[in-house]
C-alpha cells in the first residue's frame, strides 16, 4: 500500500536534503520519491546523506513540473506554513496520514501524494491550490521553518504510525504499571544511590559475586524502573538495606577493620 | 513547562547533528539541550545546521557523564532500537510524550529527560538501564537507523502535538466536509482539465477578464478542492461547461472563424 504514496519535492536547492528525505522515507517504509526540477540531482551529497537509502534515490523520478508529478494522483496534500491569504482546509500531520490511508483503503486506491516545497520559500500559492489539503506541522510560530528532511521524517513517521495502529500492530511494548503517584517521585540520582546500595548489600550478603555479576543488576534495575518507587517507598527500600547491613554489620565491619 | 524537558545527546560524533537537533527542538518549542561528552563542540558546523537556533546551542550544557546530565531528573526516557537482550518497557514516541507530560502535569514537576545515543551505536545497555522507559520510533525493521536530528524532530514533534491537544489547542483548521465517496474519485489531472475548462468558459461568457483575473480562479479552486467531486459529479460539471459553450458557441465559433 505504501508504494502508492508519493513524496514530491519541489525545486529542492540542496542535494543533501534530497538524500535526507530519502533516508527518512526508507526508515518509515516509503519508497516513491518524485523530484520536480531539482537544482542538483543526482549528486554525491544526496547519496552521502541518504546513508544507505540509495535505492530510493536510484528510483526517484525527476520531472519538469508539479503538474506532471501529480497527474494521476487522486489525493494531493501540500505542506504549508500557516498564514496564507486564501484560507484552505489545513490538517496536522496525523490527520494528513489518516487522509492518505483513508483514500488508499477506499475503493479507488489511486496514487496519493505529499508535496514539499522549497527550502526557503515553500510552495507557491499556485502550487498549494493544486492540493486538496494543506498540511501544517504545528511548529512554534516564532521559529517555524523546519528542515526539509525532518519535515519529510515527521510526515512519513505519521503515515507509518497511523498505518500500524490501523492494522492493530503494536507500536510499543508497554507493560501495565502500578504507579504510586500520591507521593513525590525520586530523582535519577536517588535511584543510582539505591542501586549502588543494593549492589553493595548483595555483595555483602554473598548473593552477588562481583567477579561473576551476570545480569543480576540489570534485572533488578528493570524491576525497579518499572515499579517507579516514590520517596516514601524509596525510604523503605533504603531502610531495608541499611537494616540488612546492620544485621550482618558486626562481622562485615569487623572483617574490614582487621 | 517545556523548559523542564531536557534533550540529552550522548557522545555525538557530528556537530552538524547537534545543530540539526537544536533546530528541531526550537521548531517545537523545546530549549534545554545537554551534551554528554560530544566529540566536537562548539563547532561552526553545528551553528550552520542550527539555522538560527543559536540560542539553544549557546545555552547548551556540556557535561562529562550521563549520570551528571540526569542527576536531578525524576523521569528519564531513552531512545532505543528494539531488540535488546533484556526486555524493558518500550513506548512509542506518542506514548513517550504522554509520559513526559503526565509527569510535568503531576504534583512533582521535576525535570524530565529524553536521551539520544550515538549516531552509529545508540545507547549502551548500561545507559539504557538508567531509563525508566525505552522509546522506539517504529521504523522499518529492514532500515531502522534514523538520523539523530530527525529522531530528535520526531520526539519533539510528539511532545508539542500531545501538549497542544491536552491544552485543547487546535493543530489544524479542518472544515467539515461533505464528501461523496460512493463514486470513484477524480485525478489531479482531471481537476486541472476541469479548471482550464471552467476558466475558458468564464472568459468566453465575459465573467473573467484575462487581463484582470483577480483571485477568481483561486477561490473557485478552493471551493472545488474542498468539495472533492467524484467522477459522476465531474461529468456533470464538465457537461454544464460544454453545454454553456454550445449555447454561446455559434457566436464564439463564428467570431473565431471570421
Amino acid at each position: 500500500m505504501f508504494d502508492k504514496i508519493r513524496v514530491v519535492l519541489v525545486n529542492t536547492s540542496h542535494p543533501g536534503n534530497i538524500g535526507g528525505a530519502a533516508r527518512a522515507m526508507k526508515n518509515m517504509g516509503l519508497s516513491q520519491l518524485v523530484l520536480v526540477d531539482p537544482e542538483r540531482f543526482p549528486d554525491p551529497e544526496a547519496v552521502s546523506r541518504a546513508s544507505g537509502a540509495d535505492d530510493i534515490l536510484a528510483n526517484a523520478r525527476v520531472v519538469a513540473t508539479l503538474e506532471e508529478a501529480l497527474a494521476d494522483c487522486v489525493l494531493v496534500l501540500g505542506t504549508s506554513a500557516r498564514d496564507r491569504r486564501i484560507p484552505w482546509p489545513v490538517v496536522d500531520p496525523r490527520e494528513a496520514a489518516d487522509k492518505l490511508l483513508d483514500q488508499l483503503e477506499g475503493p479507488a486506491a489511486g496514487p496519493v501524494a505529499l508535496v514539499f516545497g522549497r527550502e526557503h520559500s515553500g510552495l507557491t500559492s499556485e502550487e498549494l491550490q493544486r492540493c486538496r489539503y494543506h498540511v501544517h506541522i504545528p511548529s512554534d510560530p516564532e521559529f517555524s521553518s523546519l528542515n526539509l528532511a525532518t519535515a519529510v521524517q515527521v510526515l512519513s513517521y505519521e503515515v507509518r504510525m497511523q498505518s500500524l495502529k490501523r492494522q492493530g500492530l503494536s507500536t510499543s511494548f508497554q507493560k501495565p504499571e502500578a504507579v504510586a503517584e500520591d507521593e513525590p517521585p525520586v530523582t535519577a540520582e536517588q535511584m543510582e544511590l539505591f542501586y549502588q546500595h543494593l549492589q553493595q548489600v548483595m555483595v555483602e550478603i554473598g548473593f552477588l559475586d562481583p567477579q561473576q555479576p551476570k545480569k543480576l543488576m540489570s534485572r533488578l534495575r528493570r524491576l525497579y524502573e518499572r515499579g517507579q518507587p516514590n520517596q516514601v517507598e524509596m525510604n523503605i527500600l533504603r531502610g531495608i538495606l541499611t537494616e540488612t547491613q546492620k544485621a550482618i554489620g558486626v562481622q562485615a565491619a569487623g572483617a574490614r577493620r582487621s
